[in-house]
């Protein structure tokens, strides 16, 4: 069969990776004429290598970094975000990511009051309150105890907080809407495992907890998340946390608002009520449209969004095979299924997931696509296992005040232009 | 209970971990009185804060790295290795992990002769030989390809040499004895998609593939298993390839030894028979004690190490709790369990697995130990889902020659002494 000729398994294009697969060349080029087989001894041909084939290489180093071709792979301060918040968010480079895990160096993160640089020998945890035994721990004493590790998404309550806000779509990549996500496997110490030792008293059931910046963001969080899945998070794929990400240790609360993690962990204290500090009163709670306000609302939504293609890429070729990928979460627990649309949200096909989804993780999400040249937009839509369905951004307005920017997962439009250029739009 | 009275389930003070949780206080020690409950405001005690808690952090950063308190956590190069061999190999430092991803900049590597540093816009993968269409794809072409990722580990076929070749123990760490694995998600493309594209022409049952490099390592492999699960990768945890990973492509064959996963991969030839190459006729060929020679031995075998204790560490504390915890691996699929010994091998009982256990990929193993204070030897034993079983050095040796040192998989032993250091013994 020809290409053009496969099946649509939706409109605009949408096609079985079975048939993709099966039609023929897509992407090679015909190779020069090699009819040499290799020699044993593997040095005959040099003329016209690269150096790179006939000198021998560097020197290997103590830690490793990306390649210097790669130098444009960063994190992204975001450029809309007034400078007196007084705050810095840096956002994943998500269109350049393939995968579920987020490399350390470009974990999203924001900062409430800049970078402690803490003294790991001085640090401490303490663990007090409503508790039979008020507790203290040095970061040797807790890396002592049973370390459990999972991977886990992390995301900013405010993520994609542009498109809740700005009436019109900003015309800003996929990494600047929504790179405040990432995921990475995070190990520690079982929050339960300490608050058995500390015991709680009868009347305990919330746990505030409180970073050592100088910002020292407070959270309240129900006694119940806590003893259910947390932990006291001392590495991060691998290595122990980098400063951004809270060294030398955090509260990590799986599918929960990034800001509820808390970096930096100084001190978690039962009360029987919420403290309703600052940073839950003010900035991380929701107006809603009815003029009632959102307190405490933990978990993040179901979201997808397509990373490839996405704002601000071009199509290299019209006519075209592309094969759309992007990224699901939610933090209710697994991802069930994400579906494509390729003609505006008529017809939907299901996307295949790579990887079985895991607990509160990222999901890569892939679906082929033949491009007919014309325009049109690209959708994606995710279902969590307990069958929450990400809304439409009129859904997701009509809950909400029009100020309101935390816990934005609507679904993403990606408009793709005659000329192949992709472009933020509304739905 | 009293901590001294909890029952074992094997001899040598290996005790469950439901027990161990509820045995009262581990580590903690009592906090200081804390009445103060939190100050919505949150901005109440100033005196005896230390800096970081009273001044504002510094500067976020585009590319993050770990803390300068960390700085001793680096890859090591092995200090035994003989320079003339011309091959520096480098050692992730397993002791200092948790979890089972390593992170980039702390992944194994061994270079043949030196990182090259190749231009992603010159480099090619040809594929050629006993194609139908031979094939070549610049960088940009591959990417256009569906992705894939998996979690695996990846192993040098010369891990753990040091006790496969030295007649008597030598005194290193874990790092420097089995720290030649890893474990990263891979994604790239499948050489399947690929090989269907070029088409394979009927005696094509070999494939050659040969790195850029100017040590230009070439493995020949059996194309069932290029077909099965290898990929043509192109990420690493998220980002592009390292450069002593292969930037900017190597291929990933699952599970087996490390050289085969070819680096800065330029070609794939498809052949008939093996090409019985440099590398593969000579350093990764294992002489066995009967006299003959194993070839093209591909799986790494089932393995496990225990990290936490291990060489040259010293326990803090006579007749206290550990948390034994290490790494277990297959080449051949899941880790179905792992055991631990901690009386020289008498008893045994099954260890905890940390996450699910995932196909050729590093799981996380643990189990609480009361220490009595004794000299004794720590041993763990892993087996994976088609039932091998890591053999004792003994078992291993019978089956070697002396100076075999490639697939060395026997179970490690750590004696611990009386002062509490830790050595590397043999069972």
């Amino acid at each position: 069969m020809k290409k053009t000729d496969l099946p649509e398994i939706a409109g605009g294009g949408l096609i079985a990776r079975r048939s993709f697969l099966a039609s023929g060349l897509l992407f090679a080029t015909a190779a020069p004429a090699l009819a040499r087989t290799v020699d044993p001894g593997n040095a005959t041909i040099v003329d016209g290598r690269p150096d790179w084939m006939t000198q021998p290489g560097g020197d290997g180093v103590a830690y490793g970094l990306p390649s210097p071709h790669e130098a444009h792979v960063v994190r992204h301060a975001i450029p809309y975000m007034d400078e007196s918040v007084g705050f810095a968010p840096w956002h994943t480079p998500i269109a350049a990511q393939q995968g579920i895990i987020t490399p350390n160096g470009l974990h999203f993160a924001v900062h409430h009051n800049g970078l402690p640089d803490i003294d790991p020998e001085v640090h401490e945890l303490i663990i007090h309150g409503l508790v039979d035994r008020p507790l203290r721990f040095t970061m040797d004493e807790l890396l002592r105890y049973p370390i459990v590790s999972s991977i886990r998404f992390l995301e900013c309550a405010g993520n994609t907080a542009a498109n809740a806000l700005s009436f019109t779509p900003l015309n800003f990549s996929v990494d600047v809407i929504s790179g405040q996500v990432s995921g990475a496997e995070w190990a520690g110490v079982r929050v339960a495992d300490l608050l058995n030792e500390s015991g709680v008293k009868p009347g305990g059931k919330w746990v505030i907890a409180e970073g050592a910046d100088a910002g020292s963001l407070t959270r309240s969080l129900p006694l119940s998340k806590l003893m259910d899945d947390a932990i006291i998070a001392l590495y991060q794929n691998g290595e122990r946390l980098r400063p951004a990400q809270g060294y030398p240790v955090r509260l990590f609360v799986p599918g929960w608002e990034g800001n509820t993690n808390i970096k930096w962990l100084h001190r978690l204290e039962l009360t029987d009520v919420p403290a309703f500090t600052r940073d839950e009163s003010g900035l991380y709670s929701e107006p809603r449209s009815d003029g009632t306000i959102e307190h405490f609302t933990f978990p993040m939504g179901v979201k997808s969004v397509i990373t490839h293609p996405s704002g601000l890429q071009t199509l290299p070729e019209k006519k075209g095979f592309y094969e759309i990928s992007g990224l699901a979460w939610s933090g209710h627990g697994r991802i069930a299924r994400v579906d494509i649309s390729a003609d505006e949200g008529k017809t939907w096909a299901r996307a295949d997931l790579d990887q079985t989804p895991m607990d509160k993780a990222l999901v890569r999400f892939s679906l082929p696509w033949r491009w007919d040249g014309k325009p049109t937009t690209l959708l994606s839509r995710a279902t969590d296992e307990i069958g929450n369905i990400q809304p439409t951004r009129k859904e997701w307005k009509s809950h909400y005040a029009a100020h309101a920017h935390n816990h934005y997962n609507a679904i993403q439009s990606w408009r793709i232009k005659k000329d192949g250029e992709v472009e933020n739009v509304y739905g």
